[in-house]
């Protein structure tokens, strides 16, 4: 059945009925003009983003269910980012007439798992018609003590909380296969990489589970999550804490996925590494005297970017990393 | 000059040196990965709407001024509907490679003159690319007492804050026209009308202002805005209250604008007026003891929804209005 024969009203109670529960802090959830929420005296984070068809995700390779959960994920990863907590989830949802309700479901059990594995509750939103399919989440979180991008000072130590590229290399992996890959069923596909190497890396692509920050959020002084690529959102931290930054080639973390991978796609693992995007690690930096969990890539300096290689040669960055409307 | 000659980046800095300002209850606004804010012990509202290029909004018509004015408005509009004040706005942007900087530009604009219109703050959102345009925005506000959906009670009067169909009959306009009438500029267009007439309905159309609900928020029982029409929104106000409805054909207000213009099209006035959408007026509840400055143009009833027509006839709800998806 198609969405046009479901209708808007329809389709909005589906949702209701499927994701409404009582939450602390909720006073109106689905339903209603707007939602309540009653935050207690805490700071409120919102961070929003869009996906749209063609542009962010490709259903010619992505299901419904992957897009459902990373819509969610590259949210929270923002809440993350800045030492929160999410909480809650507004969603838009727009799509063809002849979308097959399948489709719809599918999509939202994608965005129920997420809602479960960070325990966020889904309290609002829209649904309406489009040509290609756009997402837009906006998600609602509580913290503390906020981490800023501009937090950074010389000498400070510079950390990522997981290996780089594997989302990367996943993309062009996609790229080759072209077609969805039910990860999350255990699907295999024809290919000369093994399954395991296939699949940790495009689900890393897919279905990225973003990183809470809960054993670094009281040392760091600045943190990221990575979305654009290493370079070029330590970049950003550099620009808004007014520094520099050192990083080491060979301390950047690289999974023995992506180094086989590379291999078979022909370019370097730290290619994919420092340019690529959509990990959803976390970059952050913390003072050297703190004990940190997590892999220290390198140090922020007085100014200039530079990627020190093994034989101590010191290059300067060349910013690469996803950017829409790139000249 | 394009937006993909300009950058992301670029676009991005552009809004936070236009946006960027000092507002009570922002602790920080564009530029980190969320924004965040101290609601202060309130009640935080969140509204969140779509506007797809094709479906809500055609370029061909609307002026991208117009189109921001017009995100901002049924955001805020939906706020208001819950008896809260807005205070700040979230806002995704997605948009072809080739659009014009002017595009996006008068689109701010647009959003710029939303902002001061209803005194609230960007503090955040995203640019992307796609192929038809995309905006969606969140509107955060706050409330203390909040006006649902569901307070309607047997015996309360049935209000609205306006005229009703002038946007549906400016819609049916714009139809005819097929063309962008810059009523922000005041341009006359040639049309067998009067332009005090036509600007009138199509104003209300393309640059709706939302209606702040000052004189009736403490007096509603319950409260919606009317997007969809009226009689699909008091279909609404009805199910959430279980309760029924009358309203009286000769007690919805209409302009004398919209009389003329019906004349012209060769339909009935409350054609629009009943089914017309996105009129943005405030249609309430109120016990009948209560006195209340605005048009009374039924009561709320055991169940059953009812048009009274001048002879005393009644006829049920035919449940016209705009609906994504409608079968």
């Amino acid at each position: 059945m198609k969405l046009s024969g479901v209708g808007e009203l329809a389709l909005l109670e589906t949702l209701r009925k499927k994701f409404t529960k009582k939450t602390v802090g909720l006073v109106l959830g689905i339903g209603d003009d707007a939602a309540v929420i009653m935050p207690g005296g805490k700071q409120t984070l919102l961070a929003t983003d869009m996906m749209v068809e063609g542009v962010h995700f490709d259903l010619d390779w992505t299901t419904p269910y992957q897009a459902g959960f990373k819509l969610v994920s590259v949210n929270v990863s923002d809440i993350y980012a800045m030492g929160g907590r999410p909480r809650f989830l507004l969603l838009n949802f727009a799509a063809g007439e002849n979308t097959d309700i399948k489709v719809f479901n599918r999509l939202f059990d994608g965005v129920d798992l997420a809602l479960k594995t960070y325990d966020i509750t889904l309290i609002g939103g829209d649904i309406s018609s489009s040509r290609e399919m756009v997402l837009s989440a906006t998600v609602i979180g509580h913290s503390g003590r906020i981490l800023r991008r501009s937090g950074a000072r010389r000498g400070d130590n510079i950390y990522v909380t997981g290996r780089l590229g594997d989302a990367a290399a996943g993309l062009e992996l996609m790229k080759i296969i072209k077609r969805p890959v039910e990860i999350e069923k255990n699907r295999t596909t024809d290919f000369p990489l093994k399954w395991d190497i296939i699949k940790s890396l495009i689900e890393r692509h897919l279905m990225p589970v973003a990183r809470r920050p809960v054993k670094f959020a009281n040392k760091a002084s600045s943190m990221i999550d990575i979305s654009d690529g290493l370079l070029l959102d330590l970049s950003r931290i550099c620009a808004e804490s007014g520094t520099g930054a050192s990083i080491f080639l060979e301390k950047i973390p690289v999974s023995e996925g992506l180094v086989k991978a590379a291999e078979y796609l022909g370019t370097p693992p730290h290619e994919f590494a420092l340019g690529g995007g959509e990990d959803y690690e976390l970059l952050f930096t913390a003072p050297a005297r703190e004990k940190v969990d997590a892999f220290c890539i390198g140090e922020i300096t007085d100014r200039g970017l530079k990627i020190i290689d093994k034989t101590g040669k010191a290059e300067k960055f060349k910013l690469k990393g996803y950017r829409h409307f790139a000249g």
